[in-house]
């Protein structure tokens, strides 16, 4: 299996102090040591690094946790292989175009029999289910919708009916986000908390590192973090229920 | 107008001495500070790297010049901008997925009213008439081929029209790689060189940085490096003809 961070933000916010405790998981308080990724939402732009080195040895994830790029939307994923080979095609999150925006998605889980009949509007590059699972959401949104990327509301009922038809083939913890908004699907095991004012001091459980998150806020700033297993050990994180499908917009879950 | 930088090898090569003297034209030695960028593909996958900050003092263009990712096909590109505003999504090179393939764009010029009618299978996420010519080169390579990707000699003319057929707007010199071979076409301005045994020093014009290639090569390696305008001054650049495209494979032009 593999784990997932995610953040969504009213401000754009940086992330180092969660990528610092979870990148510690890629190797060092975890087993998840083949390849990682990070993306970056910057306006319409993604910054986009994957390593199929372990997080904690990896020269690019040391400057991810050295350097503040601030953003909206960030995706992570450290990997531990299940399915594909460990390389760099292999490693999440994975990124495309569809309808004029980059689409951002990753996906903790394993599925089985999972071969969906692919038009090649979308075709995996490497060998993973979640690759496969990607191209298959984003020809059917595409079918479904034609050239106009449809609200939110529209997009929900197609986005969840579709997520629970790959959840069928096994477990399907995933992140998804266009740059405007964060989709997360549980099957399993997924947490979330919302840091808003009055902000504390948060501590990290991977490793001794804590921030007064009132020292780099202003009051307005609200910050959603989304992760496999909680990141902290003083906050309060939520549990997702089982099967369910969350959006995140501006830091806050909706409805 | 930009720079580009492409590096075709035999074997996995890393790009620190020919990119340190090419950053340097991203702000210090020349005017492109809007921005820069460099893919590596590495096996099917590509480590994309982008940034809106001039190259010179990007903390990630740092990171490039010390860490040594070694990859048979590089493209890079460094900024100034003609069309489209300085931000992340307008930063070259662009990169795309065709027949299961990572495709990676970079262009240096300026088309003249270039709308080509796009029908949704690729569409352009930034504002910038290089990203509009490379979704117009995928969407018609795909029209043209349908599901199979072509062997090079098939794909060659076919290519050479289109390039043709946008470069009637302007000025496009492009670099275009999926990753098992770099084409580069000319308008105005494109200089290649093939380092090769026996290697010699070279002594790079943008800054007081020299390497003797044949302390880290071995006598099999070839490596090819073509660049809008010469890196060293002390090796045989060949100037691209106008209107010529070229396809590059294991370090060599051919025909």
């Amino acid at each position: 299996m593999c784990q997932l961070l995610g953040m969504n933000c009213n401000v754009p916010t940086d992330i180092v102090f969660s990528f610092t405790g979870f990148a510690m998981r890629g190797g060092r308080t975890d087993t998840h040591q083949d390849g990682w990724g990070i993306a970056f939402f910057e306006g319409a732009g993604v910054r986009h690094f994957v390593d199929h080195q372990p997080a904690v040895d990896s020269p690019i994830a040391d400057l991810i946790k050295k350097y503040p790029i601030k953003s909206k939307n960030v995706i992570a994923h450290i990997r531990k292989a299940t399915q594909g080979e460990v390389n760099l095609e292999n490693c999440h999150p994975f990124v495309r175009e569809l309808w004029g925006k980059y689409w951002v998605f990753a996906h903790n889980g394993d599925l089985k029999e999972f071969h969906p009949q692919l038009d090649g509007a979308y075709r995996p590059v490497g060998t993973t289910d979640s690759e496969r699972a990607f191209c298959y959401i984003l020809q059917t949104l595409r079918r479904r919708f034609g050239d106009c990327c449809p609200g939110r509301d529209e997009l929900r009922p197609v986005l969840a009916a579709l997520v629970a038809e790959i959840a069928a083939h096994g477990t399907f913890n995933m992140m998804l986000s266009s740059g405007g908004e964060l989709w997360a699907h549980c099957s399993t095991n997924l947490h979330y908390l919302v840091r808003q004012y009055p902000f504390e001091t948060a501590l990290l459980s991977d490793e001794d590192v804590k921030v007064d998150f009132s020292e780099v806020t202003t009051p307005n700033d609200r910050v959603a973090v989304i992760v496999t297993q909680p990141l902290t050990t003083n906050e309060q994180w939520t549990a997702f229920a089982q099967g369910e499908l969350k959006l995140f917009i501006d830091g806050l879950p909706q409805g």
